[in-house]
């Protein structure tokens, strides 16, 4: 990997360190499947969560056997222009001979395994209540085994963005310190594809009038699940910035305060930003701002000051709500989990970021190149895999599923079988 | 110990390794006392709740007390054909002099502590709706204070089952990595003396037709609880490999990594074998699976390969929900959380496998020697205990109970006072 | 610090399980608020939980901002009677120069972090269903920026109450293992300022008869957040151990035990006082006490004995539930979370317990000094400082407010808006 000092292998304590970081992160997905479930219909909230659960198997199984090799270090190479283009990892499959591998290395195939579930359930909350669960999963199938492992490989497994410093001098490379770019922005662009791809729900739009709002069925499941992404997180970017930037002890903690800072800045932008638009602050949006804090926070908590940790949290919580209204009124795009406004949008606003705040020369060109790369060559390849999965198995469960709620029509039960609910006349 | 190579004590990073992830273990108990919750019916929620923590609490102190000492390493030691045959621990009561021990068996004793209140907290789940919460109390005192630190020195004490590999040559004696023999079996093992001892709650099987089915009150708690389970266990599973299996740092993450894919092959066997069944997947069964993927995992994530790790988890998936169906169906047995297929079957099936997979000779065999060790002997056992409690404090609530709910009856107050519930005609 | 040995720097694995302990215990900050949403009302869940991140993330920016160079090591001295007295912090601003710092000072300001987030919900929950949210920030601020780190700086800073050692031979100076005096005790009362200032719900203690019980709207939140406190407590306390009384590893392990064995014997106590004053246990009342029994912990679980952990938490746990009786029925104070009996009774009392089970001599008055200062000293000017915000935040919702309920009159929505929910004539 072409990052600056020459690394030396991880100290045992430093690897103890790391590991032990890495078992705490996947909170951060429990705390986000519960989230997407707060945020959907009472009657999709038992498909929500076994679809998050499944998802993670999935994806976990997906990686394992295909992905972990397209994402390691060894490599295919293209020469270009007379530079190495390092396209795709080329390790070996079935995760065989992974304990000969050096431990750092061996860190990074587990962070990786944690990012790509976290990766592959973003596009699950977006699609709530319309996408079905077996397309989901095949999607989640695709995600992990290629392409989460095609940027993985070219930001973490020394690919082409890796190489921009190296080859171009372009500071160190395309820098991505916590999955902003392999996790969020990928994750919340494949949100965007799955949101095109299966529709909007019905009622959403109506002919005439305003967007329909539907509020989330559990406010304490969503603000809750904000909290425990948050322990997830603090581990998740201090781990990243171990093995991805090669941080130093002395910096580590601050990158957790920066971390919290974030978040907390972009909440109380966000709070700030709904309590003027409609007089009360909204608790959905609210939960929405503080993960986009977190989300940003993963490209440059390891790289910012504490003092621009809270700027660069603020701005993503206020572009957020801002974000999700324009997607609904402008754009028609009924997003129920807003992750296209959280994980892309904060994703890509992270490492724009990075690039502001690193200090070496040439760091920000380097992210714009990763930046358009993420826009202009994987968003499309997303989509158009998304839409040849579609076509194969269809994403939009019928209308019937849809009355009846995904829980009844996929599970054939509800998740709340004893509580007495609303009925809800938009959906008869 | 009789574990093979010569044991060096922990470095410090090992020490603050396995002192760090034992710290975050108990996610574990507070996943599966949320699963068992919604897996019972709302009118017992808070029942449910109150007895995991209050069983957490009494079996903490009745191991600190009494069980500890038995669970030891020092030991009453009986020779029989030539042999020493370990039998029972005899360190210190109340945790005397505890700061004197070496670090590693106080790792060892804090794994313990984590260890007994999981084991106890799962024949509680399947008691759900009718096992009157002293009755649980007083079980998970017997279980804390004798039946676990037998299980937990035979094995981990150097006990009789760990020197059958000094004695006669079996492997390196019988292998638990992490609980699968003295937490899920016979926590497994332990429910199903409950369910034998306490009956089927009313309605449960009806005089005619089939049994009905009386599904989980909330498939939120169950299918999340499944997500938060997962991050406890990644921690425990690392642990134990270290103080059990002296598992070098390079076979650490493999472990880590094992048992997110033990999890995610079952979860995934379960889905496809309900699906086929039903038509439908079974949320409930689906985690019923997935946890077995984790009990399975106890036992061999640190001894497979990663693809070993799918294939033992996809069979613990596949056995899951068949066993469930057969033991309602042909044996009337009424188990809420399925926690003697999951717990019992998934611990005693991982630990088979460990034999099936573990590199040595005659492990397969101490194995198998282990295994009907606690099905010949430890089940009676707890069985003969468990009936004497039930003699001096009756298991089975009073059909008045059952009807409020364990809630009202126990309590005096539902666990959602504001929430309107849904009339239940079974019960009437 | 006056502390007793000459400290050492810091080993890098005992770095390592410091950090990884302090990105654990937030957990404990995700339990205590869906504690307080849990023994809040329905119509007031999501305000209180919005609330609650809220009140981090203000908490951590004013912290970040002001709070962190007023709790700092450099220091603003007086002389008086020959002494130096260390009045307040003087470190800079915005955290500058963060990562130029020892690593051990570094982990002392995360571990402030957390602190200062813990102690800022605790109020929050003392003050459900009436305590308006733009209050609750501005008080939260107010905490975090300068009464937090008085309490902080004077006990961990090197401050007067930790000089007591030094300047008059009282023991190590005042103790405070891990926040029960700059958290507990500080949260604890300022719960009661704000309860005095909000005033109790409408129709708690009607103008004839007993006080209204208003049992929380969802026991499982409450249980549930009970146990995953836990586990952010056990990293927590451990944690604590290592920075503030420089604990060896020999003594870590013990900690932690001792921290489960607290809330334990505490659990059981209140069990057992509530079983016998209702007939029934209670199961808000075991929360409480459970919780008591942690808080007690943080004062003394690395200073006692496993036995003394036992006692020392079931004294905890026999006051807790007679001293919310007592606070309700005597003094009519309307108390939804019992935070004046857990945090600040809990939190003293572990303070003096420390100085009772403490080997020094000495030791016993400094505690005696420290809880004094709080009592006579930190409450009053809490309670001043949350009185001026009263001026000019009004504390207290509006009438409408409490009949509609915080959710729809602050947020515009409520929590569960899909939920049949009972109606409360009370509140008409």
């Amino acid at each position: 990997m072409s990052l600056p000092p020459p690394v030396q292998p991880l100290s045992e304590s430093m690897f103890a360190l790391t590991l032990g970081l890495l078992l705490l992160a996947p909170l951060a997905i429990a705390g986000i499947a519960l989230v997407n479930a707060g945020l959907g219909r009472s009657r999709s909230a038992a498909q929500s969560l076994l679809g998050s659960v499944t998802i993670v198997s999935t994806s976990a199984i997906g990686f394992a056997v295909v992905g972990a090799a397209f994402a390691g270090a060894a490599s295919h190479t293209l020469w270009l222009a007379g530079k190495p283009w390092d396209l795709l990892g080329a390790a070996a499959l079935f995760l065989q001979h992974f304990t000969a591998a050096p431990l750092q290395s061996q860190l990074a195939t587990l962070f990786e395994f944690v990012a790509v579930a976290m990766a592959a359930i973003i596009p699950w909350g977006s699609g709530a209540d319309r996408w079905r669960l077996p397309a989901g999963c095949v999607s989640a199938a695709v995600l992990s085994a290629f392409l989460f492992p095609l940027v993985a490989h070219w930001t973490w497994g020394g690919g082409w963005l890796a190489q921009l410093g190296a080859n171009f001098g372009l500071g160190a490379g395309f820098l991505d310190a916590a999955g902003a770019a392999s996790v969020h922005a990928l994750g919340g662009l494949s949100a965007l594809a799955v949101v095109w791809i299966a529709g909007s729900r019905k009622g959403k739009f109506p002919k005439e009038g305003l967007a329909t709002a539907m509020p989330g069925h559990n406010a304490a499941y969503i603000l809750f699940g904000c909290l425990l992404a948050m322990v997830g997180w603090l581990a998740w970017n201090v781990a990243g910035a171990v093995l991805w930037l090669h941080t130093a002890p002395n910096a580590l903690v601050v990158t957790a305060i920066n971390t919290l800072l974030s978040a907390s800045a972009a909440l109380v932008a966000t709070f700030t930003v709904t309590r003027t638009r409609f007089s009360k602050p909204d608790a959905s949006l609210c939960a929405n701002g503080w993960l986009a804090g977190l989300v940003t926070s993963s490209a440059c908590a390891a790289i910012v000051t504490p003092m621009e940790a809270i700027l660069t949290g603020a701005i993503a919580g206020i572009a957020t709500p801002l974000l999700v209204e324009l997607l609904e009124l402008a754009l028609s795009i009924d997003d129920p989990s807003g992750a296209i406004s959280v994980h892309a949008f904060g994703g890509l606003w992270g490492l724009l970021a990075a690039g502001i705040f690193a200090p070496r020369p040439g760091q920000f060109v380097a992210q714009l190149v990763g930046i358009a790369t993420l826009l202009g060559l994987i968003f499309p390849l997303v989509y158009g895999l998304f839409a040849v999965v579609n076509r194969i198995i269809p994403f939009r469960v019928e209308p019937d599923g849809e009355r009846l709620g995904m829980d009844l029509y996929e599970l054939g039960g509800g998740a709340y079988p004893e509580f007495v609910l609303h009925r809800d006349d938009s959906y008869r």
